[in-house]
């Protein structure tokens, strides 16, 4: 009961900080009568219609834990989320996955067409480097921090990155393959992010190299938390929470870890990395934000 | 004749240039067996397919205009360049123009298949960011002028610049369009990544405020007479020479200068833009290599 009511908490505690972010996108996102306005209102509809928004949060609380209010990092945490956003629209596109709901509503080229869609996904990653390249307007911040921040967040999201990941998730599609491949494309596609983000706050924060080491080995942790849970969730979660169908990833024929690991050795594996995410961040102070968000994360799966 | 011999020079040394460029595009670029291997064989086939290399090529001499050694910005270069290459690979795709050659060779999705072109087009974009910031790390170059590189540079390629001139192109694909909405097509298309590039290499020099403008209004000029001639080579260009068949405009329903000015009002267009483009560097010393760019460009239509 006890846990229960403390991840209560914290999922009040993400929803406040998400609009926080929610607003923050809003008001750093191109304004939807902008000419042209198509591509404006397809990146805005993405970008706004909800999600967690763990990856800017958690650029927000690295931040923190470093000394750093988290106020000062917003424009890196938005960016971040739009190279999150770009990612699910030309993931959904017919060419990809083909998917028509993402956050509850329809995907981005079910409302605006393929091309338009493309393109917003086009527009929203080349925007993020613009609102990250912002935070070095804000008071405090290093210019070379935030030209570390862009390096680092590049590298994470291109093709030794997120596209790396989607690029072999695609080869795989329809076609059984090993444990190592699967934790290649997970570790990819979407640690690789989270990573960023931890890191990016941390540096912005200018965080010692060691402990910038300490929450890029937290970031792979819950990473492949994330995704195991999400591959759970998949099959045996409640489509109105998710608000996405489940079965997709049986319908595309993509490789999961319970179908490549099995269920229970999945969840002795989410149960490890929970230990281990928690041990890494033990030797900070006022930790307890990314204490409980790998119970948060955990708890998804119950 | 000596216009000829002067142009013919201005070619060969652009192509030395070029072979430049190529070089470091080969050394920024990931290595081909890099796992995953096919989405960095996309990224290397369309980047070094050839082509003139005229952004990267002015990012060099407008800093070389301004008293920098054109080495020193070589990595904006090619990050620009990367940038026009990721464009051109989503604009061949089926859901766009579905072109099947380009620079003389079959486009990136003809060979690798539409989605992994539709990541390496991703991962090109999001490479550019990290080669530009890499320009941070050479000697003289300041990391606030890296950081208005970036800000510029993804303004120009984003929604409000290079997007958006694909997005009004694509609304206006076989609709009749009025002069002013052609102009915003190709202002934005091509025009705003060359602006980038002089601006970029102007600023990386260090440039004063006032002459970071006069290369902003003189690349809008050689924008809209490379964008111009471009149309009427489409028309009456010899497809050996160009690389790829010619009448794609006319196929594809495209709005053009002459479709829409007709060919007279076309050429004298480029008539005036020239003059108005070299009036504005004549206040330069050195400034050769702008004023033959401009006979140049214009000379691709005779």
């Amino acid at each position: 009961m006890e846990v229960l009511k403390r991840l209560d908490e914290f999922e009040k505690f993400l929803n406040q900080r998400a609009k926080m972010v929610d607003a923050a996108l809003d008001f750093y996102l191109p304004r939807e009568n902008d000419y042209p306005g198509k591509i404006h209102q397809a990146m805005r509809y993405s970008t706004l219609a909800g999600g967690k928004r763990l990856r800017p949060v958690m650029v927000m609380e690295s931040a923190k834990l470093f000394g750093l209010p988290f106020e000062k990092v917003l424009p890196t945490a938005c960016g971040i989320e739009m190279i999150h956003t770009y990612s699910l629209i030309h993931d959904d596109l017919p060419v990809m996955d083909n998917d028509d709901f993402r956050r509850g509503k329809p995907t981005c080229h079910r409302v605006f067409g393929d091309a338009v869609a493309l393109l917003a996904g086009d527009a929203l990653l080349t925007h993020a480097f613009s609102v990250i390249a912002r935070n070095s307007d804000i008071d405090g911040i290093s210019p070379l921090a935030v030209i570390d921040v862009i390096k680092r967040v590049s590298k994470d999201a291109g093709s030794n990155g997120m596209v790396g990941g989607q690029t072999v998730d695609i080869e795989s599609t329809g076609v059984s393959i090993d444990k190592e491949t699967l934790l290649y494309i997970d570790r990819h596609k979407t640690g690789c992010m989270i990573c960023a983000s931890l890191w990016s706050g941390a540096r912005l924060a200018e965080a010692p190299a060691q402990d910038l080491k300490v929450m890029d080995d937290y970031g792979e942790k819950i990473g492949l938390i994330f995704q195991i849970v999400d591959d759970i969730l998949d099959i045996n979660g409640d489509e109105k929470l998710l608000g996405k169908p489940t079965g997709s990833d049986v319908k595309n024929h993509k490789n999961t870890f319970p179908s490549v690991l099995g269920f229970q050795e999945s969840l002795e594996m989410v149960e490890k990395l929970s230990q281990e995410a928690k041990d890494l961040v033990s030797r900070f102070d006022n930790n307890e934000f990314f204490i409980q968000l790998v119970d948060f994360l955990q708890s998804r799966s119950y």
